[in-house]
C-alpha cells in the first residue's frame, strides 16, 4: 500500500504541471493539464471547499496558486472520474485579465537593432492594456486601414506574489509560472508614433493583439535564467528563432528593477521581449509562437469588420 | 403621508452623489457622502441583499453603479441610524484599481506648448499604472534620485459599461461619473526617455504617482462638455489654472476615438490631460486638486526612504 501510494505520488511529482482555462458547454473553468486530459480544478475546489474558482485570478487570491497545490489536488482528484475530460473537446478561454501587463523593449540585440532602436543601457519598459487578451486558437482581428501589423514571440513571466524592492537574487521566489505572450504591434503606427516621440501605448494595445497562454506552466519547471529555444511559426514558415538565454537584460534582474519603483502584484505579467525576425502578418494567416518546455500557442488572424458600418 | 414622502424624496434627489470610499477601525467600505456624513453602503447591501461591495469595482460587478441605486439606498437607509458617520471622522481608502487607466497627453493647448509637443490631430494616449493609486489624503513618495517630480490636475472619466465602438454622439451613455486624477511624473525621466523615442509609462507609474478621488460624482450631475474650473495648488499657491471647456478633444470624441479600438470595461478610467502650468514638488509640500462641482484632492508629499538600504 505504501509502495503503491509512493509510486503514485511519484508520478505524480513527476507530471509537467500546466494550468489553463477552457470551457465546456458554455462553462468555463480553471483546469490543471494532465497528458490527453484535464482535471477540472474549479469544479474540485467548489465541491471539495466551496471555494469559487473563475480564472487564475481566483487562485491567486484564494492564495491557492501554487504546485503544491496542484499537485495534491490531482491526486485527491483521482476519486472524481467524472471531473477529467478529454483535452481535444474542450476550447481554450482567456487565462485571465492580469492588473498589469510589462512588456520589455529591445531586449534581444538583435531585434532592437532591425528595429532602430539603440542597444539600451537598462531595461525599456512599456503597458499593454489587458483587454488585449485572447485565448489561444482566439482569432487575431486585423483592423482595416491601419498598415502593417506584426506579431512578436515572447517568453512571459507570471508574478506569483506582491513584489516591491525585490533584489535580484531573490527574484525567483516572486515567480508563480510562465507562459507565452504573442506582443502583437501595429508597426507602422508605432514608427509614426516612435518618430514623433509619442507613447508606445496604442500600437500594441488594440483589440485581440495579446493572444496569452495556452497555459502557464508552473516556476518549478523552469529556472527563470534557462535557455529555452523560442520559435514564431506563419502558416508554418519560420519567421523568429532564438533562445531565451540570449535575453539582454535576464528575468531576476528585469522582476528588480522594474519592483524598484513599481509593485508587481500576483498575477502582473512581465513579458520579456522578442528576438528579431519581426514581418507581417495578413487576414487568413496562422500564428504559432512555440517556447520550449512551454508548449504552442496559436491564433489565426481574421480580417476586421468594419468599424463605419456598426 | 404623501407629501411627507414626496418631501423625501426631493430632498434626496437633490442630493449631489458622491461615491467614496473610507475605512473604520481597520475595516474599508464603500459610502455616500450626503452632506457631513456618509452612509455605510457596504454594510447595507450586506444586510439587505447578502452582496459583499469591497470596492468601486464590486458596485461595477453586481450592476449597482447608478444614481437611482444611490438615491433608493439613501432612502431604504433613513431606517439604519448606526450606518451613518460623521466623514471627518473616516480615512479615505483606495477607491478602487480600475482595468486600466488611460491618459491623455497634449490635451490643453498652453500645456502642449509649454512640454514642446507639436498640437496633436489626434489624440494622444498612454497608459499608467494602477498600482500607482494612492487615496485622497495619501503620501506621494518622492524617490531620490529621480530629478524634478512635477503633479498635474486631471479630470478623470469613468467607465460605466463596457464600450467598444461607441458613437461619439452616444458616448454619455458609457459615462458612470467623475473624480479628479493627479497625473504625477517624473519629469527629467519622461524628458529623458522622450528624447530617445521610448514609452512614456514608467515616468508615469512609480509607486504613489496616481492620486485619485476623493470620491466619485455621478454623470447625471455633471455633462461631459461642461466647463469646470479646475485648478492645482502647492502649500495654498496656484500652479495651474484653467477650465474643462479648453480641452483640445472633449469627453464624447475621446471614448469614441479610443473605443474604436481598445474596448473600454466598467471602471475604467480615461484621465483627460493637464491645463498648463507644470512645476515641481519637495518633500513637505502639499498638493491640492480641485475641480468645480467635484471637490478637492489633497496630498503631502513625503521623501522616500532609500530602497537600497531596505
Amino acid at each position: 500500500m505504501i509502495d503503491f501510494l509512493c509510486g503514485e505520488i511519484i508520478k505524480f511529482f513527476s507530471v509537467k504541471m500546466r494550468i489553463g482555462r477552457f470551457s465546456k458547454e458554455g462553462r468555463e473553468f480553471v483546469g490543471i493539464i494532465k497528458g490527453e486530459e484535464v482535471f477540472d480544478l474549479s469544479n474540485f475546489f467548489y465541491l471539495e471547499r466551496k471555494i469559487q474558482i473563475k480564472d487564475i485570478n481566483s487562485l491567486f487570491e484564494n492564495g491557492l496558486f501554487s504546485p503544491e497545490v496542484f499537485k495534491k489536488s490531482l491526486i485527491d482528484g483521482e476519486k472524481y472520474r467524472e471531473l477529467w475530460y478529454p483535452l481535444e473537446k474542450l476550447n481554450f478561454s482567456i487565462l485571465y485579465r492580469p492588473s498589469k501587463i510589462i512588456c520589455i523593449g529591445a531586449n534581444y540585440i538583435e531585434h532592437a537593432k532591425e528595429s532602430n532602436i539603440i542597444i539600451p543601457e537598462e531595461p525599456i519598459f512599456f503597458e499593454k492594456a489587458t483587454s488585449a487578451i485572447i485565448p489561444n486558437n482566439g482569432e487575431i482581428i486585423y483592423p482595416e486601414g491601419l498598415g502593417r501589423i506584426d506579431p512578436e514571440v515572447e517568453l512571459a513571466v507570471v508574478i506569483g506574489k506582491k513584489a516591491k524592492g525585490v533584489e535580484k537574487e531573490k527574484a525567483d521566489e516572486f515567480i508563480a509560472g510562465y507562459t507565452i505572450l504573442n506582443d502583437v504591434t501595429a508597426r507602422d503606427i508605432e514608427m509614426k508614433d516612435m518618430e514623433k516621440k509619442l507613447p508606445w501605448y496604442r500600437s500594441k494595445s488594440i483589440d485581440t493583439f495579446c493572444p496569452f497562454g495556452p497555459w502557464i506552466v508552473t516556476s518549478d519547471e523552469i529556472n527563470p535564467e534557462e535557455d529555452l529555444k523560442i520559435e514564431l511559426r506563419v502558416n508554418g514558415k519560420i519567421r523568429q528563432k532564438s533562445s531565451t538565454g540570449k535575453m539582454l537584460f535576464k528575468i531576476p534582474f528585469l522582476i528588480s528593477f522594474i519592483s524598484k519603483f513599481i509593485t508587481l502584484y500576483p498575477g502582473d505579467i512581465i513579458s520579456t521581449g522578442t528576438p528579431e525576425g519581426i514581418s507581417p502578418i495578413f487576414p487568413g494567416d496562422i500564428v504559432e509562437c512555440e517556447i520550449e518546455k512551454i508548449g504552442i500557442l496559436r491564433n489565426p488572424v481574421k480580417k476586421s469588420i468594419n468599424l463605419s458600418q456598426k
